[in-house]
């Protein structure tokens, strides 16, 4: 028999199963540069050191964006590699500060499996953990795929589908322990929009929009070791639903965050994602972008320096849109909800602008 | 009203205000090898640590070109968002070295306005510095642009036209202070030519050519965090007179400063650039081709180890030509003009070859 | 005459002759970085320092694959820019570990030089050498290849073959000194098997295909600091036989070792080469497939802990296939026999799946 894998089928997965993901990987410095230029990262705090040490910290974090998208890589050989789709993401949380040179190891465990009513497919439900090199979890995530059955007479089993929180309480939210906002720039991290300048239901619509290539999508992907085959097979897609290529999910989510940066410049940090939906697959060509809504905003109790904003964050392709969109509107691909850090004002030293 | 920005208009500029740039920005070797390998440099001094250390560096400096379009990327936003076009630059000198993991910012101040006669659109003027984390400055030049104006009925200003050097004296290129060249290797840098063997008049016609792609260019220009819209929105870009994405000018200058390698292998610093013109721009497709002419040779009065050239290399599109070309000739994309460091014949120990 | 090198040609080679190959190449995390997403590969050893550390190892070491690439680039300006064709590789083996941060230099000695019966070309044999900034000698190997005469009317010369191993005796493979494997965890790795677990003649077929964009392989080969034309100029290669750009063999070679990864996800080191046969170029929009074979299994006199496979890869385009191809199938374009090192059973500690 070969020991090439196919992955597993919905009939392969039980509930309560822990999955050692393979591969280990250091994210390092390089892998920072190349997750810049795919995507044009702009956000202050993770784009120069000088700028983090400022702010307490020992160096420019890794982007929380690009830790995401390694771990899911790592889950994917196990989890998706026989998905159909990509349903969802919750409760979604980063849990310690990572930074470059760190290597990760990732697990996951099976919370809720349901089969579908065709018989063809069943959802899996999945809580994946990252690990650094200590041992210590720095993300956490829930998502939910439907995958292909093997043997489409297979029995039934009894259906458990997880119940997940709407959103991720701002209250849990981690903050860097050593983050001192006294010397943060606002000036030089691209805007003086603080916490206290945006307000619940505020929206901040596109300017800037971004085309996809294919050696763009392909780049990331590997770069997240992210193996999906249909991110990379033109001759198996071309007999697919899709008729070629799609791009990974994990890339539009990306891009909107890029793309995000001009209105929620001091956005510093993306502390946790409450849901995220893929409402249509995109494509090398498509031209993307990216309108935001503040949900809501959040004052700690405990600190008065730093402040939380609930984001809707919308994709559409191929049309700048005026108002944002609905979520069954033409032309959505990504309907992305998620929490971010934001400091506030009084906790911000003024600087020459 | 919406917080993204759309930038600056002509009328938002004031002669002698001082810009300060977003995004403070940490150039690594992950940078390094972004750019070494969307432009493919071999300089030696750049591209080993051994190498640079056998000529008293502590690792291989920066490029100049990665160094320059960094900074330059961080102007864009508050300069060039609304321009038409980058209509020149002149004085550009790179003052202090630059390595990996420094971090930088940047400033412009505008030293020039002057409205065009249609009222549609200006022409700014700004000197832009970049300084890395310990305050010093490391580049310094000056770029001008023409922008549209927000409201054409805007009353018209008094124009301030600044008198810009048509070369950067000599004398004034900054050597690194730890170079040596005693222990440069020629021959394992590529040539055997040094300074001497350079006449004014010489041309160093194209052998090589590269064809750009969207890709690359693209993640090129983010690198950059270079936010210009043109290169990026396929859609918006439709319906532009370029009917398409553009190239970033700079792009076209890294492929010229790399492709003109070949004849130059020893010109292992551009101390300055006195002027470059872009002719029209280049386009994912396009194949480019690079010549250089010696415009002068110059023997510094203080150093006997290293000597400066003065080259114009020049561009064109989808032909090889064998004289070099005026800037008025058909396909001509770039015409540059820039001062490099080279090694005296007397200074560089004899290697065995 | 124009100091732009046009490469040598036929007549230029003397047999014994040693070529000092220029350019010094400081190999970083960033190139790691690149090559990682270029390829997406996942073989532990060389994505986690945690793993390798594991391992009695300073760090995760550099990719044979990659070291490989980069030491062939820097021979290409003097051996092959008049290439028609690459026929073929030998003897290439492995002999120092070689890390992020080393500078390299390469030299080649002519070992072999024939003219073809045509009077046009003839064929070059050079063994290359790649050393460290230590001057210690991290890789070597054979390659040859068919190059044009400048001058057809030229006399021919006494024609001399080299006598090449068919393959690199195992007892020879170079095993990095401070490995041990107590501390390899296969089930991090991918995959539970290990030496004991592949018997002679075993075949992995191919189930993931990737598909290559013209930005990919520019990318890849410049990174590499391979000037080879072909790979880059569109407007030349209309007129070759080609009727395009062709793909560097080395970037098959690199997809080939990916893809590989699925059914061999332990052999963590290339330790030799013994021999590869670019069949037909790529191009962009290829999509490859590869499969594997055992062609033997050795262990080792010395160490119970390592054994070696020694492997034969075959890549075809734009179909999966369901048996090995012979060389001559349509659709082949790579076979590569190489050795793979790998853990044995006795020697790696029982994780927790």
């Amino acid at each position: 028999m070969t020991k090439a894998s196919a992955g597993n089928f919905f009939e392969d997965f039980r509930l309560g199963a822990v999955l050692r993901h393979a591969v280990p990987r250091t994210i390092s410095v390089g892998d920072v540069s190349q997750f810049s230029a795919l995507y044009g990262m702009r956000f202050a705090m993770q784009s120069s050191d000088a700028f983090a040490q400022a702010c307490g910290l020992p160096c420019a974090p890794l982007d929380a964006m690009l830790l995401f998208h390694v771990i899911f890589g790592k889950t994917v050989p196990d989890v998706s590699l026989n998905a159909v789709a990509n349903l969802g993401y919750a409760e979604c949380q980063f849990l310690a500060p990572a930074w470059p040179g760190d290597s990760f190891v990732a697990e996951s465990e099976v919370i809720g499996l349901r089969e579908n009513s065709s018989g063809q497919t069943g959802i899996v439900y999945v809580r994946s953990t990252g690990y650094n090199q200590k041992g210590e979890a720095v993300l956490s995530f829930v998502r939910w795929v439907m995958v292909k059955k093997r043997d489409t007479s297979a029995a039934a089993i009894d259906p458990v589908t997880p119940t997940l929180a709407p959103m991720v309480d701002p209250e849990a939210l981690h903050i860097p322990p050593d983050l001192s906002l006294s010397g943060y720039d606002a000036g030089l991290a691209g805007s003086p929009n603080l916490f206290e300048d945006y307000v619940k239901g505020e929206t901040i619509l596109p300017i800037d929009g971004m085309t996809i290539e294919e050696a763009e999508h392909q780049i990331a992907t590997r770069l997240f070791q992210n193996t999906a085959r249909g991110h990379f097979d033109a001759i198996v897609q071309k007999k697919s639903r899709f008729g070629r290529r799609i791009v990974y999910g994990g890339h539009v989510l990306n891009i909107a965050r890029s793309l995000s940066f001009n209105g929620l410049e001091n956005g510093c940090f993306v502390a946790a994602i409450n849901g995220g939906r893929h409402a249509a697959p995109a494509a090398a060509g498509d031209t993307l972008y990216c309108g935001s809504q503040v949900l809501e905003t959040y004052a700690f109790n405990e600190r008065s320096d730093i402040g939380a904003l609930r984001i809707r964050s919308v994709v559409c392709k191929d049309r700048v849109f005026s108002e944002m969109p609905d979520k069954d509107n033409g032309g959505v691909l990504l309907d992305f909800d998620y929490w971010l850090l934001i400091p506030r004002r009084g906790a911000v030293a003024e600087h020459a602008t």
